[in-house]
């Protein structure tokens, strides 16, 4: 199997299914000397965890993480830092029923298809549970570059969408509700959505923001490696997003270039920012913000149509225990691929001249 | 400077500036054995070619592509394919008034904050002219995979979309007209739309929606390198691509799960087709699509505001050749960065069982 | 910290320091549907571990390997292999006193001059524990291609030489003795040999020769990538390695050309093996063979000068549980790595031909 | 085919076969701002060239290295430098005769087998010509690190050997011998010895030796990348090559922990330099120097007997242009290379502390 590490210097290779023993990681190329707060760690791993609210997936997963290398008396040494969490809460016995059926619209068939041979039990290598490992490894890289802020927030839940530019909103709401929606009306307007969706066992979707402040400029590459490339691959690799768009978007297509052109000031900084901060996958000193699209989460707490190996359409009853709406816990998520991304093209600049 | 190669095991290494003596490439990891049909890749480079219409850049490029090794008697041998295209219209001298200034939404103020020196003629290593080189590697990377087809067209300019699904389209009309819109009707006014907006110098974005036909079950991989995080990637690199969304997309997040999951029929396809020919990350033999948004050109035949080094403001009349809507150009460059992506992916898959 | 992964289709990465809290690694792109004989690893775990016999260190580790994914049901499933092995037995007092010293031609001064923090017990990550990790990694390997006999011997220690050629050796007495010498006679002189050392509290060096039959043609590549290079560089990455040769290597140089060209016989094969089994970088099917030259361990159990970070020198009396010779115990090490550079080669292999 | 490029930051991708159009290169991750000296390029590429002397192959290269890309106004501007060099002087008719058979110990038997295909004029990709783009790079990458010193020289040929340390030679002494040999004596009788072998069609190796003088503490990394694994890769990938060995080499398997051992002085250097001014895979600030074995070219101008594609042996009386002993020709390849991989490190080093 292909591409299980992430990045080019700073490199997180994950290891893991959902109902093994546990999953993980070897973090590569961290740099020496940076002194951990792994309470900011263990922060972004409650942010990410089942069962923090109602309207997420009740499951319970400790996820404790267990640094076993890279790290002496609370400081980065340089050498890889592994760290592995347990799976305490893997109920397998939920999932002897799909050992050979496919669920619609998960890795299921594809998998089996592909190689053969997969651990049916609760997605496997293809479940979300993965992401825990990139959330120890986020919040790691959001210490290396401490000056640069990385926020996400819920913008939008099916149809229920935030109409307000980022700039208008308080971050520091983004916490205080379930919904990590910084607009605390629109947030229980969302809650009380998803509540209704989750009552007849269904699911939906939305959109996650993330807005980056106090990047340096200069950090990107012009070609293959442009900066918003690396983050759209970066977010598009996060379990259920079906989309990305950064700056001006997809909005941006139907703007005039002499609208769209971001003008100059005197100071080097621009008027506007319909770039999203990234000018010929380069940072441009403006803020990076982008929008990331979640698809409503395949399972259901309905009955539904499975396909059985031999061919044959095989109707269940959805069990177990599951969001009905992924972005609340998406956020963190978001935060920790946007990190990755950026202190691995902060690393590479320091190479890029004489 | 990193990020000037493409792909792990179909590699695409590309160079040049715009104004330099040449661009060009190194394909590194095409299979021995295959016979190239030479027309197919001066078909695609003349579809990217400038000048080819009203509508776009009246520059002329002659793309004459030169193939320096790799290739014995027709067929590729598995060495390094080294291609050559001779910059023979490159008018420096138009440029000269960019050395001390940046334009607005360019790569100017980046690319010398970044590396302190740059080729500032005609973008020089920014500059889409490098696309050319990916259009000649994609064309070989279509060859390679027979039975797959890689179709792309424009579905929107500015503010008029051809809202009609793909699969309502007849693709044999992309190329008979200026747009390369297939639905004749829409292109006619796609086409005076963009008339209109160059007789003001001004410019306008788009979009550009591609379909890959025939892909075998599983291609591409369950953690980071998904499929479509390698198409987001590979797209999100070309020049002016400010968006990415593929199956539902952003709609797609206003769905329900119910609505959303992509019902198995008993011949193991599906009777819907929201995921997009993707599951998981990998290809289960539905169609891939997805859209791909392109911002308006920076470059305007307007009077601009440009920021001088030295921190002043200075307002110069737009001149030279250049595209009022790059879409219809970036048709040949979406396909051939798909291909990439898809032979890429098909190698893999062979290493990826016992 | 650059450089825990080995290997590009087939890669290991590894982790730990020698007195964390556990050594491992994660091996990615294993072929999925590998039945995996566990006896074979734990085989090759114990010909590495210290403490097998009176002539390597008495340091006891137990070196139980735990497997933490990418298998089901004892057959590999293609993700990635996450296994890891506590430090049970470090004995973290023994080393506090080089906390600020630096041992003479060990890595603590080069270490602490790049990094500026360095876990100093038992050499952390420069130890040779690190080893356990590709030994586990290479035994996986061994049985992806199970046609191909990989085996390393020890062929000199000190001025004790085998003086015979691989061919004449019978490859069952390597594990009869505690030297894993083929030649029981040689084997004995050299166990005197090495006890009288070790009597002194001193170290010798050595040589391991490694011969690998039924090699298919065609692994390898041209250029960089040379078969032959890959091994060298897997055999330099062996801690105490100071040379590598293979074929006829160094002696080699000495002989006119017509003496050393391999004469084709009408088989494809040749009369005889100069070339070590490779041509031009590439397998030809022959056996391959090369040696590995170990350098005397550097820690004695002798009084030795020690420099303090200070700048002065401080005199120690060496104590500890150390090998007086490592070669007997880098045999199973050398296959290792032998196996995962075939293995590697044979998975790129299966992409070079259309 | 894998393996066309070089290095992690500093990369060097090839192309080109002997008797293609053009042989060349492309360079990647060069820092920008570096002033470049050309003569200092066309130096080493004298130095490689044939032709220069009587005792190399009298064949006439032009080599003119043409730079298409990467460097503006004569500074390096972090872009891709492609570079071609053109094949004025292949004689192709020289080489229809093994189109169909195999020589001894050249690649084509591995070749054909491998790909199914093979340019098979003079060598195609597995030609030595190959190295002249690593001199081009090599160049370069001395530019880099101004400090720095790599100086190669021909340590012996056949049995006639310089039997003195590199500190007791004169290097400036080296280029004013056709062999390259820093001892005036030597070089007399190594250039007789040649001119004898010659004489009768037949070909010798000979060992390179290779010291690297002003190298900072602190390049290299402790485990796969241990800076003489890459180095050894490095020269093993240099065709001819068998055998490498650096600081006490294989002499030092025989001598004991004590006397090899290097001795702190207190002002951080060593007594001695077993080591090879790496310790841990990490450079100690020490001269880094190693050997490097080449065995006798395999082209010999006497009667030869080759296989034939369907299994027979043919005998044929060998012809065209051939180095007699690669070594002379081979000091600037081994010296490129080693800059290459000081480069790569010295760009790592920069990401390695916080």
């Amino acid at each position: 199997m292909a591409g299980n590490t992430f990045g080019k210097l700073f490199r997180l290779t994950t290891f893991g299914e959902s109902h093994g023993s546990a999953i993980g990681g070897i973090i590569d190329g961290c740099p020496a000397g940076l002194k951990l707060d792994f309470d900011k760690i263990e922060l972004d791993m409650r942010r990410r965890r089942p069962g923090q609210s109602v309207i997420v997936t009740q499951r319970k997963e400790e996820d404790a993480v267990e640094f076993l290398s890279g790290i002496f008396q609370g400081v980065t040494t340089g050498t890889p830092i592994a760290f592995s969490i347990a799976n305490t809460n893997a109920k397998s016995k939920d999932y002897s029923h799909l050992k050979d059926t496919y669920r619609p619209s998960h890795a299921d068939y594809t998998y089996d298809a592909k190689y053969g041979i997969r651990d049916y039990r609760g997605g496997g290598r293809a479940s979300a549970r993965e992401t825990a490992a990139r959330v120890v490894a986020g919040a790691i890289a959001k210490q290396i570059m401490k000056d640069i802020s990385i926020t996400a927030y819920v913008s939008s839940v099916g149809n229920v969408c935030l109409d307000k530019h980022y700039t208008e909103l308080d971050f520091d709401n983004i916490e205080s509700n379930m919904v990590r929606c910084p607009d605390t009306k629109t947030a229980l307007v969302m809650e009380e959505y998803i509540r209704g969706i989750r009552k007849k066992g269904d699911t939906i979707g939305g959109v996650v923001t993330c807005v980056i402040k106090n990047v340096p400029v200069g950090l990107g590459a012009p070609v293959f490696d442009k900066l918003h490339a690396k983050l759209g691959m970066a977010m598009l690799s996060i379990n259920a997003v079906k989309g990305f768009e950064y700056g001006s978007g997809f909005a941006g297509t139907k703007m005039l270039g002499s609208a769209h052109n971001d003008r100059f000031l005197k100071d080097f900084t621009t008027e506007t920012n319909y770039s999203g901060g990234i000018q010929g996958g380069i940072s441009n000193g403006e803020d990076i913000y982008f929008n990331v699209a979640f698809k409503p989460v395949a399972t259901l707490m309905q009955k539904q149509d499975l396909l059985h190996k031999e061919g044959r359409i095989v109707t269940e009853q959805g069990r177990g225990r599951h969001d009905p709406c992924v972005v609340p816990r998406a956020v963190p998520i978001v935060e920790a691929m946007a990190a990755m991304v950026l202190v691995d093209a902060w690393l590479q600049a320091r190479t890029d001249k004489i």
